[in-house]
Parts: structure tokens; sequence; C-alpha cells
């Protein structure tokens, strides 16, 4: 079984996350809890930032906080010195609550609001990503009212679809974000922006999928993008000083997954964009890119406690466990696939076959199908690996099942991140307006 | 295009829900809004609760909460007479907050935790559906602790499984739920409950699928139930004196889906189960049913306001709102399809064909692919039919949106349900440990 970040299996055949017991931390905080490894978190950002330090200086690094965003996380990515990819008021209003710098936040999304966008103007984010030409007239209409001149990037669209391990490369791009390259929107876009008074068009964002293992689809991707970019110079006189080309690097979440080294990815990224740069005579841009799976993915665990199971002769044997769906939607949505251990007994032989169960009341609440563990008891702890992100971020209330809590485990100590939704909570919007109290008439129909 | 329950189309143009306009409810109440249609909700409990008290008057209609429960939902429910089907301890605590009568809630679900059987036997919930042998044990164990003797049911699965419009029947048993008929689980379960000294088995539960049209597929579930409750009354001596055929009634997403009459429904159950009980020659068990998604379903209608939108040539144009997948998860999960209109000038001619995103940072975040509606600008209201079911119930904050509020509707009058959810309410479970506070140092790693 392979094992992640800080993770050992101690004397006592406990699983440890950042010198923690795991055991130890289900006892005190309840399960289902997601533990995120504090070390493999700044581990992974700096990797990026280093790896760009040494091959493109002028860079930036930003985390997407919609893989994992909670006020902690904000602070870990200031202290790392990340900048910060939102796409929406509430993980703004989350970044501002934490004191992050918002000068380092770039502000994505196919359709932000007015609300969004007055926020974004009134809080000095660094970047808007304009995705679309009503987005654009807007943002040019606020600033004008608020007397402001504001940095944005076009998202473009460049006709490069990334999957795990291919990409495909279609002149017809069929995407609900940004401006296509290959139908003309995005110099169009390129001009209008240019036109515009309040509006300062400094650079091109685009974005080309996500869990990708090939890198390749990079590659492309940059000679596309630079192409584009002498283009615009050549034909609209428009200079590029900025480029973000997004993130979406893969994570190992099944022993088949391979490892995607960030320091290939940045160094064979570097030295493409610079290779590019070079072959066009143009100006060096800044580069920014934007991991969020690959930086929270790998450092998180879940845990949960195991309750009832159940076999099925000649057919297989199911295990149930406190959490499911709720806390982890990615296998409904995606099929997705994960690992995991007991974590109260790693050290034994795992030699029973099982499918782990959600405890949600729908057939589709499966976590794994097909997994090998000791012969569990109710009462294990089974930790399930690269949670990190996707999980909390996505989890819902289904079946008004409380949202578990998160711990931030490093050196030995853990810190409740988030705490557990509460019965309480589940009930705390609830209104009962008063012609339903209790003792009223039924309404006729 | 077709309208549910109280809509109409006003004398300007709007969409009326329950006497009230939607574009003055979305005024009031912002976007994106659920609205719920009160009359809606109670014709639909009292066609299930009229056409057994007709035809087969020893019965129970019980409600799915999982499909949308609020403590306004349980007041609305027990107004109408109906029981609850709940799967959780947050569940039971939203009925209890509503002081909803326990001994009408049968708890469901395949891994409940001591502390909520705990919960159900200390608030004297009516009946507990045993899922497997665990709980069968456990639950002994609990009443004998507290020198209660509990009334239970036990999940059979009967080896039909209904899909929408057919269904299929299969000696090998492979769910996470309930003890196999055709396997020999069941009639052990049986056998062993009868032993328990704490528990008094009074009835079986069976639940064959969601969304079912082909109500053919009841008939053979009876047939099969009633054939092992006859089986077990000759070997075990034990008579069956309640019998939950569970739920799963369709209802109309689309112009394809067909309207199911609960009543011809009802009748059909009723009849069929009246023959197979003579045949057998056994006493009437009483019967209940338990409808979820066929009560709220359609009685749901998502208000949203249209922002930005993006023609591609050649390929489509999208149009984006301000929710998405965080409110509907079930066109990412299921690919569901939904149908909708503007709202505010639902009389006009719908020749625009769209494709309605959702404003995640994420491409499967699509609501509906190929809608016809008027031209749509910004600022326009867009009512997409048919969330009643598994909507709010299975929302999330993913990219941290705030959840939407709920209203009720009747008679012109608007009561708000559930209230949405504030920015300070993303926010309100973070925690900040002291090491990581402005200021603190770097941790080495």
């Amino acid at each position: 079984m392979r094992l992640y970040g800080t993770m050992e299996i101690g004397t006592n055949g406990h699983l440890f996350i950042g010198g923690c017991d795991t055991v130890e931390l289900a006892k005190k905080w309840g399960t289902p809890l997601y533990v995120m490894d504090e070390a493999e978190i700044r581990r992974r950002a700096r990797a990026y930032r280093q790896v760009l330090a040494e091959n493109y200086p002028d860079s930036h690094v930003i985390y997407a906080g919609k893989t994992f965003m909670t006020m902690a996380m904000c602070r870990l990515m200031e202290d790392e010195g990340l900048g910060l990819d939102l796409v929406s008021g509430g993980e703004l209003y989350t970044a501002i609550s934490a004191g992050f710098p918002l000068d380092s936040v770039y502000f994505h999304g196919n359709n932000k609001s007015p609300q969004e966008l007055e926020l974004a103007l009134e809080q000095g984010v660094g970047r808007i990503v304009v995705d679309n030409f009503h987005e654009l007239e807007l943002l040019e209409e606020l600033a004008a009212g608020r007397k402001q001149k504001v940095k944005i990037f076009l998202r473009v669209t460049p006709g490069v679809e990334a999957h795990t391990h291919t990409y495909i490369q279609t002149g017809q791009v069929d995407s609900k974000f940004g401006f296509g390259l290959q139908n003309g929107m995005a110099q169009q876009a390129v001009a209008r922006a240019c036109q515009l008074k309040h509006i300062e068009l400094v650079g091109l964002h685009c974005h080309i999928g996500s869990q990708i293992i090939a890198l390749d689809s990079f590659d492309v991707t940059v000679e596309i993008m630079v192409d584009f970019i002498a283009k615009l110079k050549a034909e609209l006189g428009w200079e590029c000083t900025e480029l973000s080309l997004g993130g979406g690097l893969g994570i190992r979440y099944t022993a088949e997954d391979p490892e995607v080294s960030i320091e290939n990815f940045g160094r064979r990224l570097a030295d493409k964009l610079k290779g590019e740069i070079k072959k066009h005579a143009l100006a060096s841009p800044k580069l920014i890119v934007e991991p969020g799976r690959s930086i929270a993915g790998e450092a998180g665990t879940t845990l949960y406690t195991i309750g009832s199971s159940k076999v099925i002769p000649g057919v297989r044997k199911y295990v149930a466990v406190d959490g499911g769906m709720g806390d982890n939607p990615r296998v409904a949505l995606y099929q997705a696939e994960y690992q995991a251990l007991l974590a109260n007994r790693a050290n034994e032989e795992a030699d029973d076959l099982v499918s782990i169960a959600g405890k949600c009341c729908e057939s589709g609440d499966m976590l794994i199908w097909d997994l090998k563990i000791p012969e569990a008891n109710t009462g294990d702890i089974l930790a399930v690996f690269c949670t990190g992100a996707y999980n909390y971020s996505m989890a819902s209330n289904y079946n008004r099942l409380p949202r578990p809590a998160v711990v931030l485990v490093a050196d030995g100590k853990a810190d409740l991140i988030v705490k557990r939704e509460s019965y309480e909570d589940l009930v705390r919007l609830d209104e009962i307006p008063q012609r339903l109290a209790k003792g009223k008439m039924k309404i006729a129909l």
C-alpha cells in the first residue's frame, strides 16, 4: 500500500499522519474526520515555487481555492508565498476573513455577479479574469462608476482538451468558459478590452483540464498561446505581460496513477515557454500557474468508523462506514477510485476483499469497490486517502448528515481548522411559518 | 410548455406559483430561490392517503424525508396525516425540532450508528427498519440496556430492480441494503428476530428503485413479498402484520416523462396486494407506502437570475445563471434533464435554442442542454421545474456559494421556510490555529 506525505505506520500498527496517531485523532475529534497533512501541503506549495524560482523567476504560483478553501488554508498559502485563484464572493469573503492580501488574488468565474465584481473592486483584488463580453462591459461600467482602473486577464479557450493520459486538439470549442481562440472571439475581446478606459488588459489565462498526467498537453498549449500572443502583438500592438497557464496537474488516487513530479512539470513548462517566447522574439511575460488538487489532494485523508457489514454469499462483502457521498461526492459524480487501509490495524495482512458502502440511503452511495483490507470489525477505523481536494469543498448535508470536522496535523500536533457541524446547525436556518404552527387548522385545497 | 401544480401565466406574462408572482418572489428573496408549492404538496399527499383509504383502509403513507426535509415540511406532513420515513439522526432531530409525533416515524438506513439508534429508542420512534444482522444484534443489546421492547421491520431485498420504464428480476442480489430473499438471508433474519427478547418483529420492508414509471414492477414485487410472507408463516409460524412496499413513483421531469397517476398506482397496488393475500389465505397486513420524490418533486421550482451569455458561432449559445451544481447536483450526478421557462416573459415565444450553464468553476456544471426560451437578457428570471426533490437536500457549498433560501407559496402568500445562507455562515465553523495566526513564523519542513 502506497503511503502519502508524512504518513507512517507506528509500532502499534496505527497509521500516523504528521506525527499524530490517526486512531487517537478519531477518538478525540470523532468520525468522519478530514485530516490535512500540513507538511505535505507546504512541501507541494514550495515545490511549485522553487522549481519556478529556479527556471522562470518572474512567476506567481496561485492556489485554486475551489479544491479546499478554509480560513486556515488561506493562512498556509500566504505563509508559503502563494496567491489565490478564487471563483466566488464566498471564496473572496473567506480570504478577506483570513486577512489574506487581496492583491495576490485572481478572481475567476464564468458568471460573476455585479455584487461579486463590486466586492472584488472594493477590496482591490489583484486580477480579474474576465470570461466573456458581458463581463467585460459590466466590469468597465462598474470600474467607471468607481473611477477605478482595473487590471484584468482574459480567459482564452485554446482548443486543447487535456484528459488524464491524453489530450485532444479541436478547432471547434464547445465550453461555457472563455473566449474561443480559433473562432476569433479571443482576438475580438483583446481588441475590445484595449478600447475600454477603466480596463487594463495585462494578460491572458487558459485552463485545459484537470487530473492531467500527460505533460505534452501543456507543451501544445504553450505553443498555441504564445503563437496567439505574437499574433496579437503584430496585429493589435497589444503586449501580453502576464500569462496564466491554469492548473490541472494530476495526483495519485490509486496505485495505477503514476506520480507526476511538480519539478518535472515546472521545468518543462518553463523551458517550453522560454523556447516559444524566444522563437517569436517576444518579451517574457510573467508566468502564473494555478495548482489546486495537486497541493491539497494527496495531503487529505478521511477517517471513518466501520459499522455494519454484510456478506452476500457468492456476490460480495459490504462494509459500511459512517460517512459517504455527503463528505465525498466524487465517487458518485465521477466514478472516482480511492485507496484505503484500516488505520488501527495497518500492519496486518490485507487479505479480505470488501466493498466500502456509505451510510446514505441511496444505492449509489458506495465509496470503494473491491478493496483489500484485514477482516474488519465494527469500530475499526478506515482511512481513505487522497481526499484533500473536492471532498470537503463539495460536501453536502444529504440525508441531513452533519459535515465532518477538519484537523490540520503537523509535528505531532493536531489543530481543528473546521468545526464539526452539529444537529443544531442543520435546523439553524429552518423556519416554521406562523400559519403552520402546531394547533393551526388544515388549509383547504 | 407543461406547467405544474398551481402554476399559471399571469396577464403580465409572469409565471405565478401558489398565486404569487415569481418575479416578485425573486425580487423580494433574491435568487437562486427554491419555491415550494404548498397546495401541490398537500394535493399529492392527500391523493396517496385517499386512494388507500378507499382501497386499502389499513394503511399508512409515510413521506421520505431524504427528498426534501425541513421543519416546515414536517409540519405539512403532520397536518396531512402522513408519517415520516427518516434515515439519520439529523433527520430525526429535524422532526423532533418540528414537534412531529415520533410514533409515526419509520427509521431506515444501512448503517445506523449506536447513537442514532439510542436517539430513536429514547424518542419512541414508531418502527425501526433493520437492515442487517449487525444492526439486529446491536438493537437487541441497546433495547435490553434500556429495558425496552422495540418494534421493527426487516428490510428485504426481493430481487426486483425497477428502472424507469422496466424492471429486472434477479436471483443474485448485489445491494448494500437489506437481507436477500432468494439467498435465504431474509428468512434467517426473521428467525433470528423472533428469538430476540427486546425485539418485536412486526413487518417487512422492501424498496425496488426510484423514478419508476412502469407499475408492473410493483405487481411482481407484491407477488414475491406475499409468497415470502406465506412461506414464513408456514415454516416459522411468524405472521407479517405490517408490510412496507417502499416508494419510488416517478415524476415528470421532461415532456417525455408520462404522468404516473397516484390514484392508479394506489388502486393497482391495493388490488394486487388484496389478491395475493387472498390467494395465500393470509390475514391482511397493514400497508405502508413511502413516497418522497412524488410528493415534493414537481412541487418545487428553482428561480435563477440570468447573468452572462455567450454565442459560440456554429456550436451553441450558453446562458449562465447564478446557481448550478451547488443547488442542483442531479444533472452532474445522474445526467438528469429539466424543463424551464423565462418567468418574467413566460408568454413570449420560446424560439431561441440555448444551454443553461451554472456558475461553478467546473465545465460539468451545466443545468440544461438545448432548451428553447425567448431570447434571454441579463436580469431575466429563469424558472427550472421539478426541483422539489433531491435539490435542496443534496445542495452543497461548492465554490463557497451560499445555499439558496426556500419559500413556501400558497394562496398568494409566500413564507420563508429556509433562510438563505450568508457569507458569514460559510466561515462560521472555520478556525485559524494560534500557531498560524498573522505574524507567526513559517514552519520549517
